[in-house]
């Protein structure tokens, strides 16, 4: 068990969840502490009613910490981590800088939970939002009907960007409604009662750095460079959980009465599918919740072993800081 | 040339559209009429500086008119049409109610024009404005290449609703931003910072209205049935214009660059494809336009002979109200 644990970007989106999931999971330590940026150190944090100083990001930080939960951009990550490991920590990290090196494992625990066998460099990574409400689907059909191919078209929220994200879209809206301007401080084109099919930054093949994780890490999750992956990321103007239309061909038939009872019967899925009854999942009522909802379960009618569905999950949590929290219970154990 | 025209549902939001339409382009005419529910009868309507008084929705209202543009509900459309085709009346109409009937033609100007010739019942339907889009894209696809399947997933604005969905939005957005509750008039959730996955009613194998009319209508306008098309209809906190993520795959490979030139060769269709430079299709600049804008242009990295795209077009215009248009001016020559 580890004793002395730290949340590194506690003052972020994601830690702030993180710190409210440890308190309510009785997460086990004897010492934690709080590291942020300098624009946040000395800030205080109350934690299971006790008081802490967030203390600045800097290597002598992870002096005597067994265990970091850590979510920093991606340059952050880079630089801090070595320093960490190098100081006998283990850095649960959600940045998407350590995902595809070979010696760190992508880990969704209800999904590969194994490979945290394979630590080498003293990381984990859990991976990216979008990734992982996809992958905790994809599973539980792929272990049934080995997964061929995915197509899916994201709906995701702004929170995803941050907190600053969460305010342009709450201030751009006011803006808009009142006729006026408002300068988007985190995205490139105003996002409020806008769709931008763009997020993270263009790579190969005219494929953005989102879409391409949900190919590359699905693929490692998973464990199956044979999976293929067609994917589109799209900014809508959602406050928070991510939405994605999937459809799925897979090697063996799926029936939709089959799906529903593989979906039901995988951990961390919540089935939400009575069309009759307008039933399906919906961003704001998956908010706050731990877990990956599915809905519209329906047989694909442009292929013959295909299955279409949609998924939401809040991104902050099971896209990010449940995974993460989930991934320290898996080692703690 | 048809000379004592009317305009049904014209005061609604694609009538409103119709009729700034038929002003700017000039559209002949000796006699024009405005039409409308009994709700809106008695209005007054200034029309090229000159004002009308809305005229109530009954067969009388047909006696003398050769050609009507009409944009109501479909249950109206049911009753009305009749009595008015009766009266040698030409009704081009953008309801869904008879554009599934094999003796209705099914017309996009770009696209099939000369179904016009086909007219057997006084009846020229416009397809719903998520196939409009759809369909105009993938007709230089078709030719070129024939389309086997497509996998669409839609963001549809507001707008489609009417102006009932647009107060919605606003309303709703507002509220939401204050932290107060607001009881939607025409989503069956909220629609603001929201999105839900349903649009039209339940219909065959767990799909809805909204989504098999992409199927069906696809279909019938480009005049193959063996098209197959896996749709998913979304509604979007967006004011207006609909996007749509598009994989096509066909008989015979287009590569990116064709797809570019092939695009940009057809009629009604912008391509803004420059991704380096952050330049696609968004809602809010294709907004007030007449064409379908195309861009986010790859290759399905998951298929042989796939072909992804992000579509964007005003669903009042190119979806209603200027197709509709597009064929006066067709039949009129």
């Amino acid at each position: 068990m580890y004793k002395s644990i730290a949340v590194v970007g506690a003052t972020g989106a994601v830690g702030t969840i993180i710190l409210d999931l440890l308190a309510k999971r009785n997460f086990p330590f004897q010492k934690i502490k709080f590291i942020a940026s300098k624009r946040s150190a000395g800030n205080k944090i109350i934690f299971k009613d006790k008081e802490y100083i967030v203390e600045e990001l800097q290597p002598s930080a992870f002096d005597g910490v067994d265990l970091a939960i850590a979510s920093t951009p991606d340059d952050v990550a880079r630089d801090f981590i070595p320093e960490a490991t190098k100081r006998g920590v283990l850095v649960i990290d959600e940045s998407g800088y350590w995902r595809m090196d070979p010696d760190v494992p992508l880990v969704i625990p209800e999904v590969n939970g194994d490979a945290i066998k394979n630590v080498k460099k003293g990381i984990i990574s859990s991976p990216n939002c979008s990734t992982t409400q996809l992958v905790v689907a994809l599973k539980p059909l792929h272990d049934y009907g080995q997964v061929k191919r995915v197509v899916v078209s994201t709906y995701q929220a702004v929170s995803g960007a941050g907190l600053v994200g969460t305010r342009d879209l709450e201030n751009g809206s006011r803006a808009e409604l009142n006729g006026q301007s408002y300068n988007y401080e985190c995205f490139p084109y105003p996002i409020a009662f806008n769709c931008i099919p763009q997020i993270g930054s263009f790579k190969d093949f005219g494929y953005t750095s989102e879409e391409l994780k949900l190919l590359h890490e699905t693929r490692k999750i998973l464990g199956d460079n044979s999976i293929n992956v067609c994917p589109t990321a799209v900014r809508v103007p959602v406050a928070n959980c991510h939405s994605e239309s999937i459809l799925v061909e897979t090697e063996r038939k799926i029936t939709v009465k089959l799906a529903r009872e593989l979906f039901a019967k995988m951990s961390g899925v919540i089935v939400i599918d009575e069309p009759a009854e307008k039933k399906y999942p919906l961003p704001n009522i998956c908010t706050g919740r731990d877990e990956v909802f599915i809905g519209r379960i329906r047989e694909d009618i442009s292929s013959d072993n295909g299955l279409a569905f949609w998924c939401v999950s809040d991104n902050l949590r099971k896209g990010a800081a449940t995974n993460a929290v989930q991934i320290a219970e898996l080692v703690n154990k």
